[in-house]
C-alpha cells in the first residue's frame, strides 16, 4: 500500500499517498453514485483535496475511472493463475478469487463502481465491457478454446449478479452467508461456465 | 392488451387505455433512469397526460412502482406452473420462462427497471427484493425444501447478470446471440441452483 511508486506521466506527481487518497475516493463515488453522477468536485471533497488536483493528476473522467477500476494487481494475477491448476476444480478456484474479491472493500469497490457505471449510463457501458473482458477473457482463454467468449460473458454476468444481489440489494439469506458457503454454492456454476458443455444433445423444441 | 378492467380502488378510473399509457411510459422511465431519478412529471410527460392525473391514479411513487413493475400475469402464471413439469428439466425449461421474458420489451423494462432502481438507490433496493422473493421463491419452494431461500436468491442473481450483460451492458457475443443458444448456455446454471446438491462433500479447505 506504500511502496508504489507513483506514475512517470510527464506531470510532477504529488506524494503517493495524496494520488491514493483521491483514488480511494473515487472508487467510492464511482461504486456509490455511478459513472455519470460522480464528479471531480465530490471526488475531490472526499480526499481532501482541491479538485484542480485531481484534474491535474488524471485529466478527464474517463482517464480516472479506467485507472481507478483496474482490478488490483493481487487480483488480476490470482485470476491469471487459475488456469495453472488442475481442471477439474477451477470453477471453484474461481469461486474463491471472486467471492475473496467480493470480501475485501477495496476491490469491491471496484466491481459496484463498474456495475453501477454500467447499469446508469451507458456511455460507460463500453469502459466496463473492456475491462471485463479483459479481466475474466484470459482466464478463459486459457483453459478452453470451446466458445471461449460467450464463457467468458456467462462467468461475468454470474459474477455482476452475485455482487449485486450480496452487497448492494443484500438480498437475505445470500447477504449474511459467511464466504465459504458463496463459493460452495457458485462453484458448480462457474465450472460448468468454465469448461462444461455448452450445448446438451437434446434437440426437442417445438 | 384492451380488455383487462380497470381496478376499483375507490376513485374514478380513468379509461384502461390512459392508465395503460402511464404504465408503459412507467415502466420505460424507470427501466432508463431508476427508481430515484424517475418522476411523475416525465412520466406524464411521456404518457401525454397531466401529471395530476398519474398522481390520482397511484398516489405515491412506491404504489406506482409496486404496480407497474409486478410481472406481466403471463410471465407469473409460466413460473408459478414450472413446478408442475418434471424436475430433470426444470432448470432448462426456467430458463426459457427467463430469456422469454429478457426478449418481450415490455416485460424486459420490468426486469431492467428493478435492477437499475436497486442499483441506483438503496431506498429502492427493499422494493426490489420484495418482488424477486416473490417471483422466483415460490417456484424453488415448489421443487425442493433443500434451502429454498438461498437457491431462490442464487437464481435471482443469475437473472440480473443476465439481463444486465445482455440488454444493458451489451457484452458480445451475449448480446447478439439467439435466445435458443442463451436458453442452452444457462439452464445447466438454472438446474444445478434450483434441485442439485448445494454443498459438495469435499472437505479440504486450508
Amino acid at each position: 500500500m506504500s511502496s508504489e511508486g507513483p506514475k512517470r506521466s510527464g506531470r510532477r506527481p504529488g506524494p503517493t499517498t495524496t494520488r491514493d487518497a483521491i483514488a480511494e475516493a473515487a472508487r467510492r463515488q464511482f461504486a456509490e453514485l455511478g459513472y455519470d453522477r460522480a464528479t471531480f468536485r465530490g471526488i475531490a471533497t472526499e480526499a481532501g483535496v482541491d479538485p484542480a488536483l485531481v484534474v491535474r493528476f488524471y485529466g478527464s473522467k474517463e482517464a480516472l475511472f479506467r485507472e481507478v477500476m483496474a482490478l488490483p494487481p493481487l487480483v488480476a494475477e490470482a485470476l491469471a493463475s487459475l488456469a495453472d491448476g488442475p481442471r477439474a476444480t477451477v470453477g471453484r478456484r474461481l469461486a474463491e478469487v471472486v467471492v475473496g474479491m467480493l470480501e475485501d472493500p477495496r476491490s469491491r469497490d471496484i466491481v459496484l463502481g463498474r456495475i453501477r457505471s454500467a447499469a446508469s449510463h451507458p456511455d460507460a457501458a463500453a469502459l466496463v465491457r473492456e475491462t471485463v473482458t479483459r479481466d475474466v477473457g484470459s482466464l478463459v482463454a486459457a483453459v478452453t478454446d470451446d466458445e471461449p467468449e460467450t464463457r467468458a460473458v456467462l462467468v461475468g454476468s454470474q459474477v455482476v449478479g452475485l455482487a449485486l444481489a450480496r452487497h448492494v440489494v443484500r438480498v437475505e439469506p445470500l447477504a449474511s452467508l459467511p464466504a465459504g458457503d458463496v463459493i460452495e454454492y457458485i462453484a458448480p456454476a462457474f465450472q460448468q461456465y468454465l469448461v462444461g458443455p455448452l450445448r446438451t444433445v437434446v434437440e426437442t423444441e417445438g
